[in-house]
């Protein structure tokens, strides 16, 4: 019998939410049929932050991922010595370190094929950027670890109900419509839809494009990003034999009938993909990087300072980034 | 025994689906326990639209209001002669006169006390102003009508899960921005708070104030907007001692968790309301016009003329708005 590999899940901030959702996530790793994982680092944090939510799970350090596959069922793997005191809710200079030297781990470990995925716990942008992270976020640095552009790497959330990809992200609603482009457009649905072909197993995605503008604007009347960026960027994606419809106005996109209609939405703003995904699927809502050589999930929250140790902060987005990560690597292994 | 007064519905434009689904609401009278109604003109245009849903009801013309409450159990009461030949799917010039002239008589018999209440079916804005009609919408008419300036006059969507108010409506998303000032959000605050307590009896309404930016700027890392508009204008309602809180991201506020801590949501924009509404309550949308004398309400969607006469308009939002005038009417009634 061959052992399935494991994937490397990274520590995230240890002060936060991350080290405790990890332990609940391989406490019920029979239950909700998980892939076998390992953390990079932090055994003690995690064994210290299962206590806080009354698991006293065995954690058990490794020296190779051969050895994390196999002992994973029995005990969670820790593969990296590197670790720091818990302190839940109080984050601290060498924990953002460690933050980062097991996203560093889990990166290295994923682009040389050691693992077949990585699932990324939350960290803080501004900790890192005092310990002299010079990335804006964790996307980023993959990208860049990749040898891509960051705007190779394409955001999608995930959730059980609605796949939404945010054309524009972390900028004042202001800045959005100069920022809007066909080719921005046209970049960003080709590298999606080609990684929802190659890691979700669909032949031939249909992607539905959002309107900027209230009813998509109703032909100029409100707005012409439509007409001037948008119409084009569809005829282009069309003409290169892709999916994509719209530009559909906003508020009617996310309604029931309308989303068995499309596999993934393309929107315009941080809000608009992310209102209806928090609204339908907050607790198992995924954030995936799509247009990477590795595949990279996490869950669609941040480190949660406030809650962390408190033992209730909820596993449920956690689980299904490892369950979505084990689906597509699966989907990578069986092409 | 006192007969309930009957509320009066606007007939909408007679070759969309208000007609169908009117008759559809009646049919379903008393499963969903609907107070009685009447609908204002279009009396052979209900009898028709009934019959493409296989409802072949009967429609009583009537000649008072009194004479409407008495019959509405056994017939639809329609008050008021005027009528146009049935052609759905195809407006025409005289169904939006006598969807004018309904609207106009509804709205009389509201602000003259003969109904408690009216529900508007839903009119063509465009077809409407080709006829003379010199309002953006029926909202604008009722509150010209009633004396007041369309800015007294606030939408609010609701639905099951989520009350949401869109501070700025028809217009593109690159001039929200500049509308949004800290007075206007106070003066629309206000409005609602006092129409909440009135119409909906909820002593002491939670308002939840959405930001502009994502993650509501992160303190004016993304837009200064909540800092130089949200923030103060919070201020002034906590000061007048309204329960206003925010400025929230606008992602996470119409999460599960977080809807259940406040009775609206005050939003900058039209999508950022009306994307979780109709994500969550598509087919049970609810626009409610506040700030009036008169109760009014109407379905969360319009004429729908692709689809009109084919007999498959859900009419789940007219029953709704149907049933959500009768509430208010009885808590102003019982006030």
């Amino acid at each position: 019998m061959t052992l399935l590999q494991c994937l490397a899940l990274s520590l995230g901030d240890p002060a936060g939410i991350g080290p405790e959702i990890i332990v609940e996530a391989w406490a019920q790793r029979r239950n909700k049929r998980l892939p076998p994982f390992c953390v990079v680092g932090g055994a003690d944090t995690l064994a210290a932050a299962g206590k806080v939510r009354g698991l006293d799970i065995p954690v058990c350090a490794v020296s190779s991922l051969t050895e994390a596959a196999a002992k994973c069922d029995e005990a969670l793997p820790v593969f990296g010595g590197m670790d720091v005191p818990y302190t839940p809710g109080k984050p601290t200079s060498a924990g953002a370190k460690l933050a980062l030297a097991s996203l560093e781990l889990a990166t290295q470990l994923a682009i040389g094929g050691d693992v077949p995925a990585m699932v990324t716990a939350p960290v803080s942008k501004s900790l890192l950027s005092e310990i002299g992270f010079e990335h804006p976020g964790q996307t980023e640095y993959l990208a860049y670890s990749c040898e891509l552009s960051s705007s190779d790497a394409v955001m999608m959330l995930a959730g059980p109900q609605l796949r939404a990809i945010p054309l524009t992200v972390h900028c004042a609603l202001a800045e959005v419509p100069s920022l809007i482009s066909a080719d921005l457009i046209v970049h960003r649905a080709s590298i999606a839809h080609a990684a929802i072909r190659r890691d979700f197993g669909i032949a031939d995605p249909q992607i539905a494009v959002a309107g900027l503008n209230p009813h998509a604007g109703e032909d100029g009347a409100f707005g012409r990003e439509e007409i001037e960026h948008i119409i084009p960027a569809l005829a282009a994606l069309n003409r290169a034999g892709i999916n994509a419809t719209g530009p559909h106005p906003a508020d009617a996109l996310f309604a029931p009938h309308a989303r068995s209609g499309y596999d993934v939405a393309l929107c315009m703003y941080h809000d608009q993909a992310l209102i209806p995904v928090k609204a339908l699927d907050f607790d198992t809502g995924v954030n995936v990087t799509l247009g990477l050589p590795i595949i990279r999930t996490s869950p669609d929250h941040g480190t949660a300072f406030d809650i962390a140790g408190k033992g209730i902060a909820n596993a449920g987005a956690m689980i299904a980034a490892i369950q979505m990560a084990g689906e597509c690597a699966a989907q990578r292994r069986n092409a």
